[in-house]
């Protein structure tokens, strides 16, 4: 008879999920157990402590749904999301780093034409953001689609809308045969993570902040080349010390230079101000 | 500003959630960061094995209801529940051990004198369960509550039944002044944890046995002594070797000797055969 005691436990559970029929299956489950056992042991969990982090999931899992991802933030917050976003993209030094999804990407974007605006109106300061899309050795790679999108000025997606029923803010740009591309949009702004939620309330009795700095999202599928999700930073923004997802990584920092009304990149003009930011993304080859 | 490299995320993690305002709170914070990311380290977490988590987690959560909590069954199958027990009630060996609560006790129990049917009518083999509660010196505790709970003859409990509005074999039983105690009841039979949730489908990726051997449940909350929740299990029963929740301790195996129709423990008499089981419980003094 397997009798339990505090000392065997951990050993008979890992005995157990080894049984599972799949190699691989068995590697995570008995890694699982031994660590969150670990953890249970090394703070001597308390049976209180136990029922809230119960009742916690409970709560992550009942405020999920297709337009709110709590258990995706909560391992943002952690950390693990970027750790195992770096763990599986160990890219080499010249491409561009990758970075989290995160939880606002939706499929099915429009098409849209070199120096195409995908703000359509919406509030904000004009913003060309152009560069070219190159192989490791410079080359560049004509045809690359990249599916671009950003929160509003109110820090919102698309999917936060719920009377939003056209895409906004989002778009796909196809390089030119020079790897060239070029997005007009509106600067994107810092915003927060959801707070009204489990992962708020945790992260409201820390000094953490809830922040993002403002950023642009990328996602380039190119056939050959090892898939990019990433984002683009603004220099100097708010929060880029302490992105509350831990998103940000030097080579993402991008200048934006403040330029007076004329000519864009696109070879058009605009009567107001705008911003330039200028970015070569780097792929990888498969 | 903070680089986040595979490297260094750990450690910024840790920081960003040991500014926890309360001493506590930061330590298993920053602890669970650690033990989830050697984890996730150690099994070179794929991308796809995160999102798999990450679903896993949400169905967990939305199938859950005040009548099913698949989140403490994943604990309980995982064996840290079993873990969390054993590290919060080390008691006296002289002491009866502690196992898991489980989902299924309900508050308000009937109160039933010395030898009252809990059964109250329900198909089974009748059983009486008697004994004395008593301190570690072995002196009878009077007075105390004995609040007890079983599965019935399928295996279910009161609150798996949509249907049932009166208490469902379960009772309150106090003990004389010399700390004895008489339940009659029907023997309990084994069952089978629910399987058609996300815990459901990991087990079956496994050999493990979805059996918990034949139990009743008992909570004795006696002022002046350390709250007990604790089984007893039947000798010889199926699955005593491996209940899937690790709850079996040997102390809490009783033998059930088949009786004869006649005279019964309380006093009265029977006139089918029964069953009778012999368990003094023993407190630890608080
Ligand atoms: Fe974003
Ligand atoms: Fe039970």
């Amino acid at each position: 008879m397997q009798l339990v005691t505090e000392e065997n436990i951990t050993d008979l559970a890992v005995e157990r999920w080894a049984t599972a029929h799949d190699p691989r299956t068995a590697e995570l489950m008995t890694a699982l157990v031994r660590h969150l056992h670990a953890f249970a042991r090394e703070v001597r969990l308390t049976e209180a402590e136990w029922m809230a982090a119960i009742q916690w999931l409970n709560r992550t899992g009942q405020i999920s749904n297709e337009k709110r991802e709590e258990f995706i933030l909560t391992s943002d917050v952690l950390g693990l999301s970027m750790l195992v976003v770096q763990m599986n993209h160990q890219l080499d030094p010249r491409a561009t780093p990758a970075t989290v999804l995160g939880p606002f990407h939706i499929e099915g974007s429009p098409e849209l034409k070199y120096g195409d605006d995908m703000s359509q109106g919406l509030p904000g300061e004009p913003l060309y953001l152009h560069g070219v899309v190159k192989d490791l050795d410079g080359n560049p790679v004509p045809d690359a689609v990249l599916d671009i999108w950003q929160a509003d000025n109110e820090g919102l997606y698309e999917s936060q809308h719920a009377d939003v029923d056209e895409a906004r803010l989002r778009g796909k740009y196809t390089t030119r045969e020079d790897g060239s591309y070029c997005v007009r949009t509106v600067a994107p702004l810092g915003y927060t993570i959801p707070v009204d939620g489990p992962v708020g309330e945790l992260i409201t009795k820390t000094d953490i902040s809830h922040f993002r700095p403002a950023h642009v999202h990328f996602l380039l599928n190119v056939p050959g080349y090892e898939p990019l999700i990433t984002h683009l930073f603004q220099e100097g923004a708010d929060y880029l010390d302490s992105d509350v997802v831990f998103g940000v990584k030097e080579e993402l920092v991008v200048h934006y230079e403040r330029r007076e009304p004329g000519e864009t990149p696109d070879g058009g003009t605009i009567d107001q101000p705008w911003f330039e930011a200028r970015y070569d993304f780097v792929l990888q080859p498969r």
